[in-house]
C-alpha cells in the first residue's frame, strides 16, 4: 500500500483496489506466457472493463503487503472474467474480494472473438501472486 | 474528464468512476444540508464502502463532461446506499452506472447507527448532478 | 479536493498539486478559445510536461476549494511555460506555487513549432481561475 | 509502470513520477532500518513535501520497469533532501531525475529536529532501487 492510496481515514481508499485487480490480473496473464501489453502490442486486442465488483472485508493500511491471487474464470467468446482475493501478506487475513468483467475488443472497437492460441495459454494459467 | 484520469486506450480508466461516484455522493449529501465532510469532523461518523458495483455502457473521453446523477436508496440503521447514473452532459446517452453501499461506522470504527437529523434530512435529498 | 486526493496525514497528497495545475493550463488555453484538446485533435500539437517545480506553503485539506491562478510565460519557438498560484477560494491565502515547462511536439514526436495563430491566441490570454 | 498510469499521449502522466519518487525515498528509508510508516508512528515525525522538482527526459510506457535511485543529499536540522534518478531498467538509459525537500515536523505540527539514531542511519544508507 502506498502512501498517495491512503486516504484521510488513513487507510486504501476503495479506488485502489482496481488497480490492484489490475495488477493481479496482468501478473496471471504475464505468468501465461502471453502479457497483457503483447495482447495489445501484437494481437490488436484489448480488455475494456464492463462491469467490476469489490467487496471490502477489512481495511488496507500504509506500508501493508498484500496478496493478490486472481483467477481466470471464463475466457468463451469475446468474454473474460478475473476473479480476486485480496489478503494481508502477513496473516492471510482477507481484505477484499471482488470479479471484473471484460469484453475482447480488436483494434476497430469491435469485439473479437479470443484467439485460440490465447484462450490455450489460460487454460492452463495458474493463480498469480504479488 | 481530466487528463491523468485517461490511459493509453484513450479512454478513462474505469478505477476513477468510483471517484466521479463519490463525487456525486459527495454533492448530493451538501444538497441535503449535511456535507460529508460535516458528517465526518462533526458527527464523527464515517462511511466506510462496503461493496460497490460498476457496469460500464460506454467509454468516457478526456475533456467530455459528464452528469453525475446520485440517488439514495436507503439510509436504515448503520448502512447506506448510494446508486448512480453517469451520462454525458451533451447528449444525455449513458456511460456507467452503479451503486455503493457503505457502513456507518463512529470514531472508535463500530457501526454507529445514523442520527435521526441525518436520516431525515437524506430523506428529503433529490438527484445531485455535476 | 477530493476525497482520495487526500492521504493519512489528513491532507492534499503533493503530486496532487501537478494535476492541479493541468487543470489551471487546461481551462487558461480553453478560455484563449484553443482548448488543448483541439490542440491535439485538430492540430496534432502535444505538450508533454519536460519539467516542473512546485513549492508547497500550506496544507490543503478535504473539501477545501482552492482557486488556480495560471499564468502563460512564453511561448516561443517550441516552448510553452506555464505558472501556476493555488490558494484558498474563502481567504485567498497561498497554498501552492509552481511552474510546467513543455516541449511542443508534432505527432511524429518531433519539437514542432506552434502555429501562429495559436501563439496570437495564447498571447491574450488572461489569467484562468477554478 | 501500471496501466492507470499511462495516459492518452500512451506515456506515464508526469504526475506519477512524484509517486515514483516517494518509493524511491520509502524503500531507501526502509533499507536504512527505519521505514517511514514506523517513523511517523513510533517516532510521531512526518515528512510533508515543501518542495519538488523533476526533469523529464524520455517517456515511461506501459509495462516498462524502471529503477529508482536515490540519495539522501542532507539531513540537518529539521530539513530533508532526497535526489532520484529514475532509468529504465533494460539499458539504462534515464527517464528523469529530480528532487525533492522535506520538512521534518512532530505530531503538533511544528518543525522537530530529527533525533539522532535516525540521523545517524541515514548517514549510512545507499541507494535504493526498485
Amino acid at each position: 500500500v502506498r502512501y498517495p492510496e491512503t486516504d484521510r481515514m488513513g487507510v486504501a481508499h476503495h479506488s485502489h483496489f482496481l488497480v490492484w485487480f489490475e495488477l493481479g490480473r496482468t501478473e496471471l496473464m504475464r505468468a501465461t506466457g502471453c502479457s497483457y501489453r503483447d495482447l495489445e502490442d501484437r494481437e490488436g486486442i484489448f480488455f475494456p472493463v464492463v462491469e467490476v465488483q469489490a467487496r471490502y472485508r477489512a481495511p488496507a493500511r500504509y506500508d501493508d503487503v498484500l496478496d493478490i491471487s486472481t483467477r481466470m474464470v471464463l475466457a468463451s467468446g469475446a468474454r473474460v472474467r478475473f476473479e480476486y482475493t485480496i489478503s494481508r501478506a502477513d496473516d492471510g487475513s482477507p481484505v477484499a474480494t471482488g470479479f471484473t468483467e471484460h469484453a475482447s475488443i480488436g483494434r476497430s472497437g469491435r469485439p473479437t472473438r479470443l484467439p485460440d492460441s490465447v484462450l490455450a495459454r489460460f487454460a492452463g494459467g495458474g493463480p498469480g501472486n504479488r
